[in-house]
This record gives C-alpha cells, sequence and structure tokens, in this order.
C-alpha cells in the first residue's frame, strides 16, 4: 500500500515531541486511536498515520527570544496511507499539511512519495533531456534571458528584443513573469511573431531558440490556450504555478495536445517558503512538487543576486529536480535573478552541467546590447566547461571581456 | 483607469523606505523611470506603479536579533494600474506579490481594489442573506457541526452521525476536509445519503440543515463533479480553496449551473499566513481574496481553541468578510476549531449575529451525544442573542447545563 512520508520541522511549545508527533499522525487521520475497540482497531489500521522518526534538535535561542518562550525543536517524519486520499496534490497537502499549517511554529520540510504514489504522477513531459534533444545541446549549461520593458510597449519593440538575444545566442528566452494578455502584445500575436523572429535568428546562427510565452488568464482557459499555442507554433509555455495550484500545472503537463515543455516560475513562493518556522521549504515546494507535476525548467533565486536564497536552500531545490532517486524525467534548474556572465564559474560549480544560466540585466546592460550579452554569457560558458579561466578566456573573447569589465568575476571558492 | 493597491509591511536591510518603495513601483511595473526619454515617459505612465504612502515603524529589536541586524519597519503602500494586468486573482498576486514575495522580509497585508476592479469579481453567489433565506433563519448566527472520524468507516455511519447532528438542530454540517473521494463513502453516495437523511430529520424538527459535501479530485474535473452534485441534490459545498487556487474558487462561484453555497476551508493557509515577516496576511488570504473570488462561508481558526489566531487578525478577516465597502455579497465567517457551547458568548461578542458558531469535539463529545451537543449550541446561541447570562440560561435547559459542566463557560471580558 502506498504512502506518503512527511518530514517537520517544530518549535514546539509543550516539549513532548513524541506525544506532538502522535497527536499529528492520528489527528490528520483516524483522530483516536488508544481508546478504540481492538476491532474498530483493526478495521481502522490502515488509515492511520504512523511516526517514522523524532529527533530532538539543539534549542534556537534567537527564535525563542523572537517567540517569546522556550521551544523544543525538532523534525517529526510522519506517513500518511494512501488509502487516506486520493493520487492528486491538492488532496496531498491537504492531508500532509491542511489544517496542520496553522498549528504553531511547523514547517513541511520534505514530502517523500513511495514509488507506488510516485508512478501516478507524470514529471516533466520533455525534462532536461528532452530540451537537449530539442535544442540540439548536450555539453554545456544552457542560456537563457528575460525580455526586459516589455510592458506598454508594441510588438515591434517585442521583436527586436527577441532578435537580438537570440541572435547573440541565447538558449531560451523567456517572457516577464508580469506580462498578461494585453492589447499591445496579445499572447498569440507573440507566438506568431517570435516564431518568425526566431527563424531568421536561426537562419543566421544556426541555432535554436526557445521562446517561453506566459500563460495566464482564468484556470480553464488555460489548456485550451495552450494548445492554440502550441498550434501557431510556440515552443514552450512560461507559467505562474503558485498563483494558479500544482494541479493545474500537472494538467497542462499530462495533455497530450500541449506537447511544449514547461517553465515554471517562482512568482509567489517567497510567501510559503522564506520563513525558518513556518511554510513549506523551497526543495519542496519549487522541488520536489514540480518536478512531480511535470514542470521542465523551475526558476528560483541563485544565492548571488540581489534576490537571493540561501546557498544550501537552493542546492536543495537542484537536487530535488535532478536526483536519480525519482523515477521521472529530471528539471532543469534555473538559478535567476541579478545573474551577470562574471558569475557564471560559480554558478556552474554549484549547479553543474544540467543546468540553465539566467539572466535579465546582464544579458540586457552590455554594452554591445542584448546580443553581446548573450555572447558574454556563451563565452563564459564556454569557459567554464573546459575549466578555463574567465579572466584569460576573456582575452581573445571581447563581449566577455565587456561584461567582465562591468561586473567583474567572481571567484570559485 | 482601475487600479489594485497593496500594503506591505516591511523590514528593510537597507533603511531608506522611500527609495525601497519606489524601487517596488518600478521594479514591478515599467522597471525604470527617470533615466527614461520624456516621450517614453508619457507612453508609459498609464502602466507606471505608484508609491501611495510610506509610514515608519517602530523598530522590533526581537524581529532584528532574530533577523541578525538592524530592520527598518515600515507599511508601504503601492498601487498598480489595471492597465497592467488581467482581471484576475493570478494575474493580480503575480503582479503585486509575484517575485516580490522572494525579496526579504515582506508581508502583504492588505489589498484594496478599487471599484472598476472590484466589479469584475462575482462575490459570493448566495452570501450570509442568501444562505438565511434557504435556512430561513434571520436572527442568530447560524450553528455547525463536522464530521468525526468518517475515515475508513461506511456510509451507515457516516448517515447515523448526519442523523444526529441535524437532529439536534445544527444549520450545517460539513465533511471534514481530509475526506477525498473513497470507497467506503463516495462523493455521489454521501450526497444521496445526505439528502434522504436530512429529509428525514427536517419532518421531525421543521428545520432545514445544509451538508457542505467537500468538492476534491483534478481541478478540470471539480466544476462538472460540482454541477453533478447539484444535480443530485446536494445542498453545499467545502472546498480545499488553497490547495487549489482562488482562481478555481472564483470559477465554480461563477458558474450558474452549481447553484450551492461554497464553503472555503483554509487548509494551507497558516504556510502562507502564521509569519509576522514574510507571506500574507489572514484578512488578505482569507478575507478579501476569498471574498471576491466568491466563498459563501469562511473557516478560520478562532481565538479560543487550540488551533488558534490572533483575536485582532480574526476580527479582521471577519471584516472583512462583511465590510459594507465592497459592493459584493457578505460571506459568513466562521470562527472554527476547539469550539465548545460556553465560548458562545465570547463568540457573538466577537463575531455577531451575522457568524456561524462552528464545532467538532464540541458537538461530538457531548454526553448526550451530537444531538445533545447540537442542542447546548443551539441554547447558548440563543441566550447570547437574548443577552441572557449562560449559567442563568442553562437551568432551564439540561444540554446546555451537561455542556458547561463538561467544558465550563467563558466569561466575556
Amino acid at each position: 500500500m502506498g504512502k506518503v512520508t512527511a518530514t517537520y520541522l517544530v518549535h514546539d511549545k509543550k516539549g513532548n515531541l513524541d506525544k506532538k508527533a502522535e497527536g499529528i499522525a492520528l489527528g490528520l487521520t483516524v483522530g483516536s486511536w488508544t481508546d478504540l475497540p481492538l476491532l474498530e482497531q483493526e478495521q481502522l489500521r490502515k488509515h492511520k498515520g504512523v511516526v517514522e522518526s523524532v529527533v530532538e534538535l539543539e534549542r534556537d535561542d534567537e527564535a525563542d527570544r523572537f517567540l517569546g518562550n522556550q521551544r523544543t525543536r525538532g523534525l517529526l517524519k510522519i506517513s500518511y496511507p494512501s488509502a487516506n486520499f486520493s493520487n492528486d496534490i491538492p488532496a496531498i497537502l491537504t492531508t500532509v499539511f491542511g489544517k496542520l499549517s496553522l498549528d504553531g511554529e511547523i514547517k513541511l520540510i520534505d514530502l517523500e512519495f513511495d514509488k507506488q504514489l510516485e508512478s501516478s504522477f507524470p514529471g516533466p513531459k520533455y525534462g532536461i533531456s528532452g530540451i537537449r534533444e530539442i535544442l540540439g545541446v548536450h555539453n554545456r549549461p544552457l542560456v537563457m534571458s528575460i525580455f526586459k520593458g516589455v510592458l506598454g510597449k508594441d510588438l515591434s519593440f517585442f521583436k527586436q528584443q527577441l532578435y537580438e538575444q537570440s541572435l547573440g545566442g541565447v538558449d531560451l528566452v523567456k517572457d516577464d513573469e508580469i506580462l498578461f494578455d494585453n492589447p499591445l502584445t496579445p499572447f498569440e500575436d507573440r507566438i506568431k511573431a517570435a516564431k518568425e523572429v526566431l527563424q531568421q535568428a536561426e537562419d543566421r546562427t544556426g541555432e535554436k531558440t526557445l521562446y517561453a510565452v506566459n500563460l495566464t488568464g482564468r484556470t480553464s482557459d488555460l489548456r485550451d490556450k495552450a494548445r492554440r499555442a502550441a498550434d501557431l507554433g510556440a515552443n514552450a509555455l512560461l507559467f505562474n504555478v503558485l498563483s494558479y495550484g500544482p494541479d493545474v500545472l500537472q494538467e497542462l503537463a499530462e495533455d497530450k495536445e500541449i506537447p511544449l515543455p514547461i517553465m515554471a516560475h517562482p512568482a509567489l513562493s517567497g510567501a510559503i517558503g522564506s520563513s525558518s518556522l513556518y511554510g513549506i521549504g523551497y526543495s519542496v515546494l519549487l522541488g520536489k512538487l514540480l518536478r512531480y507535476a511535470g514542470a521542465d525548467l523551475v526558476l528560483f533565486p541563485s544565492p548571488y543576486g540581489s534576490v537571493a536564497l540561501d546557498r544550501d536552500e537552493t542546492l536543495n531545490i537542484a537536487e530535488a529536480l535532478t536526483t536519480e532517486n525519482i523515477a521521472l524525467k529530471k528539471s532543469f534548474p534555473v538559478p535567476s535573478a541579478g545573474i551577470h556572465p562574471g558569475l557564471t564559474p560559480v554558478l556552474f560549480n554549484d549547479f553543474g552541467l544540467d543546468s540553465v544560466i539566467n539572466a535579465g540585466g546582464g544579458i540586457h546592460g552590455h554594452p554591445d546590447g542584448a546580443a553581446g550579452g548573450a555572447r558574454a554569457f556563451r563565452q563564459a560558458v564556454d569557459a567554464a566547461v573546459i575549466g578555463e579561466d574567465l579572466e584569460n578566456y576573456a582575452e581573445k573573447h571581447p563581449e566577455l571581456q565587456k561584461a567582465l569589465e562591468l561586473w567583474g568575476g567572481v571567484p570559485v571558492t
């Protein structure tokens, strides 16, 4: 029988973690246990939550002071039988962290699906291997860029920006996540324009670029809109998954008539993942859940920009997206925000070959414009892959040289 | 031109709140401003975010210590033109708190839709007045109860529990939010059984009871499932809105073929609302957003149970659900968790006539069973409405007497 196992970090008031764990295991399943007649226990056994482990952690004086009293910190690992829920993310989240999310200082920091449960999820339709196949790029991290300042501009501006980015050699270009349906650059027009522009660029460079169009609007319209996008020649979707819900992503990923890689944006995720005391850990929220639900690429703040996550946290997200322990295709980790070419060796060191280097200002702010910025990133990636020092490599690569002069280099420590 | 105005509580590292606010207003809209040519400023003016106000608050030493350095606390109020987004909650949330949610210590604590934007949202289909109309109950708070321990039990158990609760006089009974599709008590069978049982009870008591069946499963199946529920004679829906997404609720509320009140459950809301530093405030998350999206009733932890919210926070949720400032039907506030009859005067004092007193253990744990528990609550409500002391009233009302003996009374302070 399948099960899902949740790990919680608690800062508990009462000090008895075993009792707390048992209370959760029962409270979120059969309600009570020891006072039940034996016959009823027999009937309910397959529904009962099980405390898998309880580990007390060191006290955190700063947290205690902040919370106003002394707490017992610990990790509680509890499993819930699949017999209790339908195999969908809303049911699983409601089971493991529904009312429990309201129960004081508790954070869901891990979620393990057993193999049976895992097999009922689609995972990415393309994943890392499928996207590499589409692009024909196998031996380096991908390079991605973001449109800048499209809000309020028309389609000619959009086309110009897309052309320059793709000409410089980026593998993917994404819409700004705050670009919605609008009269100046409508969804379908962006797709048609992008198809034309990217073909022109490919004719010149011989390289493919994918454009991820922002899939937005009312929930029940998304599927048809995505199918229509595919018909019009779109080649990727950007999706603000947490503004909708992970199950909406999963339905898009499962739809055979939407043959497009899906790029999940972390918009809103900070509202759930930022606190050390409450919420859901990023490796679950942006890692496992999005891989199960079928994101082909997942953006998250890198440890290095102005909007940054803790380095370990980003490594855990990437690990969840790529671990072999999950028998689904792998999702591309896309550490983002405040990335410039000088950070490439550090990002490569952290996230490896199977990651995407993603930049906005670090592409558009290049002295030679977006095309120059893209070239600088491609050069930086090439240097990182062959293990050559960026400064040395820049001597023969003028775009990288200019980028390093502007933004500096960052040594791998 | 319409706009949405967001208020953020920040604990800022850099200390210049005006600059921070301006950075947000630009960063989440047109990107940059002062360095734009005048002509471009003219083009983009209608898309530019506007800083409405900046208020510096007192330092919070505990928070500073917890965060490891000194912060400037403040409230930033910023408005975003409707021209930037489509009129749906995913677009609005992505705009006002998408990437911003990841930007350090920032919490979205208020969200105001102007009248034009507000008018594009449905609000509750029934609301407080509509539900009172259905029930024929106008001059007291409603009483609601929750099934207990249905997981792993069959339909006869379900029917027995429902009969007892309704016989005692509760106005509403809700499924446990962790009851999903399952072979013992399938969705459609529960609806059919409830219809029969509630009719039997009504024949005896002359009073109506609504049963809120838990609407679960895959997102795109919900609409048909809800329509089918209505066809089968369901009279209310329970919905784990945050496990799906507010827009999914809105689509159910807007659907004319789903003529059923919708009860929103706060499952998962603690992951977003608990922190004082991050996330989204409950009055937005469980208050305004759910009213705009169309919840007829909204459950949230009362200030008084084992799982409790801060009292002011609960009052703010209730205010958002019922304020006349929003020109949509009002949603019933349902303060929940750990409620027993002795708390009724306090709840009445806090939440008034237009609220729902909701109990699980406080109904089922009554010495005379669920029917006795329900009667005790109805008696407590009657006492509260006429302003009679609960202890006095209990002298002539034995079920209330027994409840007070078991759980005690709680004075209004």
